[in-house]
């Protein structure tokens, strides 16, 4: 009997979901299907209940009058055997295991109920994602995991050992504006593994970029061997658990993975053109700015990223991230001179606004549009200004005059602060008609004191503006410069790799 | 003639702002002071008003009656030969020239009337802070340069070459808990420099824990050889702004400092004994440490930032910090047993909670306060549960059952998501009896969607809850793993060090 592929048990007609519930952890992934609308149909399973969220639910699987394409398990683990064989009986192509406490128990008991399973379903044809895993989110499909993921479909794909990081990477890529297409928790890998999700994104044309976490490759010499491949078309965008010694103690209780060594690991993600990142939050950086931006393939920034020391800052952070931030070209500062710009032979690149006195008649947009338009610049990297929201010393224009709130006293460079949230995006976009553009938009860090929190809800507002608009004129932002700069860097080292290729 | 010193110069019983008025950029010194209540008697100097805030002005320091200790300056650069030799006649003791428009242009004509601007104060007995700063901040004398700057005084003092760097510094470093006794932005360093600041500061009895922003060190030799006797008594912690090719340019172009190579400048602040840092939030990171925590010596870390993948990364990220994430005890293993703890053997460090199914009978605060009594560990890493804030996938006890917010996917370990702020810090102070602890409270990053931002906006005033008290009862906290472990290490690593010097 041939095995059912991944494109098979990822377009179910039918999910049943055994231990659903109306309430408690059972009725989370049932609710999320109903939540989410699956364009299938939906059973119920729990001996316990003749009905779930008013939905008839059978005592198991085998009851179940119709076919069943797909199952996913929220019962204890010693019950998945029987689930396993009524799985086989009813003909379903695939189950997510949710049910945990398998072989990452460390346990040879736990361990070997994991074997027994995948025999029985490697026997009767049933394909396994899992166990101990999140399973599929795929918003076309109306399938997720967390009611609250967006039910906006996209272009990426992530393959995710991790539960936690799979939500966690949803959660803050799509709050950055990039949508996935599918992504999947797999946990412990005992059938479908980190080489089966690569080639089946690699093969789908949906798909334009490829985010994966991994503790422990279960084929490693067929993942390297095919990321080889995917590379040459799709960026691919890599995190490894378990890096050192207490990292892979913790994926051995995690996922029962081997992380094996990082050496030999690095070697290989390098060699391969895939995109190694060591953060949750570099992961996201760099899909972004795939999703986001037009291949770049050259290193040389223009920067305005803060006021005075700010300024000073951003170039050494670019410089370090392996980013080239040349000097202003002599031609832009003869044409500032011939505009009558008092500082043409002083401001820099990066540009430092703060020596802007308004006495100049031009400002920050103006040169960074010069910027772009300049051949001696690939990319630039530009500070949101959000009116009120921080701004260097002294700034004139702030509403409320000082105001009270403490935070972002490192704010942008924008010598007009008046701008509101439409005007600072169309000037974005107006650098953005010439050179790929990073913009800044810092977090905001709690604070203490609650007179400060109530000012800067205000300014929250503004700044959430700018992000939509931002979003809406795709144009990826990043909270710091290093991480700007960090994940241009990476995109930039991708191409070039791609374009030594061939 | 003896020169005044900077603590003569930093007690004035009487500031002249020149170029004060009623509004713009002349109003903010002066309006700062006021608002801030500076102890002593305050003259706004300027020719065009005979009033500035409903006091009387005059035009010319000369014409103000009575003495006058201390004068800022925020008069255009070609004023300023007359204003000090006004202030020569008058016996002011220090200047704060925040005029700008000195060498730092490049401009050969501006470094004359620089150097003729110190010829004239130093032959007239005149200290200067300056040119091209923002000055000081001495919340106890009532001074400040930013109306938002807290009243409050602290223990921190800082130096900064950076006006900028110096707001956004005050601003973070407040926010996180930690106050400052003094802190002066001093720019261009044509008089008083770093090092002055520094022999300064080492003998204040107020003054703990010194920070330094430096472009150029003006007077690198005495300031290197004093830094080794300070870091004997006091935690220095400095940044290094112009550590590139780019970044040298942009000094050069900000404070007319010449920065010099960096390897160089590295090498004798790791022999110095000094905390070197590469962005402000690290500088941040580290000088809150030193402020909150007592010495720690020993780099083994109990660790519980997270569930799932993030319990992965956080002791791979641990470790990449320097941190020694050392296995559970074994002891603690048999106490669990011993009280029929079914993960027992399974539960380690770093500790994952979302293995606990709710079965257990303990909680991470249980577990965390075991390995803080334990002699095993150094200090305690821990994530601050929020009820509803994030949370790891499947969460009981979640407000709203799921909600709608997006961010915080990755959330935190606590497994009873029912506590209050004060019940969580609590939990935190019996940690903190035994261990120094720091805590993970996650920034805030903007949201597109109006009602995932009106969703957030309730839970934010949650965490600025604990927020508030955390910095009550002396708890440092940090947005990521990362920089929590990276903070602790450098304290560890100053503290070593300080002792192996004996």
């Amino acid at each position: 009997m041939a095995e059912y592929s991944l494109e098979e048990v990822l377009h179910p007609r039918s999910i049943a979901v055994v231990g659903a519930s109306d309430e408690g952890r059972g009725s989370q992934f049932f609710g999320t299907l109903v939540e989410f609308g699956f364009k299938g149909i939906l059973y119920p399973v729990n001996p316990k209940y003749s009905e779930v969220m008013k939905i008839k639910a059978y005592p198991t699987v085998k009851d179940i009058p119709d076919p069943v394409d797909f199952v996913i398990s929220a019962a204890p683990a010693p019950q998945v055997p029987q689930i396993m064989r009524d799985c086989v009986q009813k003909g379903v192509k695939g189950i997510h295991l949710f049910t945990a406490r398998f072989s990452e128990t460390g346990r040879e008991d736990a361990a070997e109920l994991e074997r027994h399973i995948l025999r029985i379903a490697k026997e009767g044809g049933v394909r396994i994602i899992g166990p101990n895993c999140m399973g599929v989110y795929y918003p076309k499909m109306g399938m997720a995991f967390q009611p609250q993921f967006p039910k906006v479909s996209g272009t990426l794909a992530l393959a995710s050992q991790s539960g936690q990081a799979a939500g966690e990477i949803i959660s803050k890529t799509t709050q950055r504006g990039a949508y996935f297409n599918k992504a999947i928790s797999y946990g412990n890998a005992i059938d479908f593994n980190e080489a089966d999700f690569l080639e089946y994104f690699a093969a789908d044309p949906e798909v334009k970029v490829i985010m994966m976490y991994i503790e422990g490759p279960k084929d490693g010499s067929r993942f390297f061997n095919m990321l080889r491949e995917v590379t040459r078309t799709k960026p691919v965008v890599i995190i490894k658990g378990g890096r050192g010694q207490a990292g892979t103690r913790a994926t051995a209780s995690h996922t029962a993975s081997l992380a094996g060594a990082t050496e030999i690991w690095n070697t290989m993600i390098n060699q391969s053109g895939a995109v190694s990142v060591g953060s949750i939050d570099e992961l996201v950086d760099v899909a972004v700015s795939f999703h986001f931006l037009p291949p770049i393939t050259g290193r040389r920034a223009g920067v305005a990223a803060g006021a005075g020391g700010a300024t000073v800052l951003a170039a050494d952070q670019c410089e370090e991230a392996g980013l080239d931030v040349v000097p202003l070209p002599q031609e832009i500062r003869e044409v500032l001179r011939s505009q009558g710009v008092q500082i043409w032979d002083w401001i820099s690149n990066p540009a430092d606004f703060s020596i802007n006195m308004g006495d100049e008649g031009f400002g920050p947009a103006e040169l960074l549009k010069m910027m772009a338009m300049n051949p001696n610049f690939d990319l630039i990297i530009a500070s949101v200004n959000i009116p009120g929201w921080g701004g260097p010393p002294g700034s004139r224009g702030r509403p409320g005059g000082g105001g009270r709130g403490r935070s972002g006293g490192g704010g942008p460079p924008w010598a007009n602060l008046n701008l509101t949230p439409g005007e600072i995006v169309n000037q974005y976009k107006q650098i953005a008609d010439y050179k790929p553009v990073l913009g800044l938009l810092q977090d905001r860090s709690p604070v203490a004191d609650s007179d400060d929190l109530a000012y800067e809800d205000e300014r929250w507002k503004t700044v959430c503006e700018v992000t939509a608009k931002l979003i809406e004129n795709n144009i990826p932002y990043y909270p710091t410069v290093s991480r700007a700069a960090s994940a241009a860097n990476k995109v930039i080292n991708y191409y070039q790799q791609r374009e030594s290729k061939g």
